[in-house]
């Protein structure tokens, strides 16, 4: 558990160190790199939001687990939502980058949230990883109707 | 630093508490999972292999935060190469399955060079950290002469 807790502290150091200005070489690098990075947050996120649904057994060290992978993977799509990024193999909307403080804002309640559920993994306890799931798939939600195309 | 080290510990508990066999609902989920985690790996080694070649200009804690989402990234995407997953939208070669053996000593290798570019960050030392980062390149390049099609 004390492990997983510094796994938090690390998460929120690099998304603080890092430079906000996207390191890519490309436009379709910067998509294919926020693709994976959600895609491998989703699968973890999913895990834990299969267990608080009852769709998955629950498992309390695998829950943590995958919640704290989840919370690593929420901090690195942001950095390559750059200015140019916006067309190619994606759906991300034009207002990302028209709206970009409410994108910021959705992106930040999202990482917070999924923090939280970091937190509510380490109670044990299915209901308080229940309302924290919910919470996580909301900001999950909330964002993709904005600035997600169908 | 002391956060790094406790990722370290963190991403080994998390690659030995989860269950090995792959959690994955569809063949082509595995491939896509597996698919983004090695580009997350691979996008943030290759900022790390840019520093230690004079591509990128060198940032200690840049480095050492790249790698240390490199070895977490560098744990995931081999519970996703299931029995069944060899077809479709991937490049693995039959010899994952049949030479499995050799397809797990080479991600091991390649986890544990991970590992020792970790380490190699912390040290501040550009000549440590360009031999380590050669480490991890040769061990990617020789799974991927064995493992992966053109």
């Amino acid at each position: 558990m004390k492990s997983i807790i510094s796994l938090a502290l690390v998460s929120a150091a690099v998304s603080l160190a890092m430079p906000a200005q996207a390191q890519f070489a490309k436009p379709e690098d910067a998509i294919k790199y926020r693709k994976s990075a959600l895609t491998v947050m989703s699968t973890h996120f999913g895990r834990v939001a299969g267990m608080a649904n009852g769709r998955i057994p629950f498992n309390a060290a695998s829950a943590a687990e995958n919640a704290a992978i989840a919370e690593m993977a929420s901090k690195l799509p942001w950095a390559a939502f750059g200015e140019g990024t916006g067309t190619g193999e994606t759906r991300a909307k034009p207002e990302i980058w028209t709206d970009n403080a409410k994108f910021k804002a959705n992106a930040e309640k999202m990482q917070a949230e999924m923090t939280k559920l970091v937190a509510a993994t380490k109670t044990v306890n299915i209901d308080t990883i229940k309302v924290a799931a919910g919470s996580v798939g909301s900001a999950c939600k909330a964002c993709h109707d904005d600035f997600r195309k169908e």
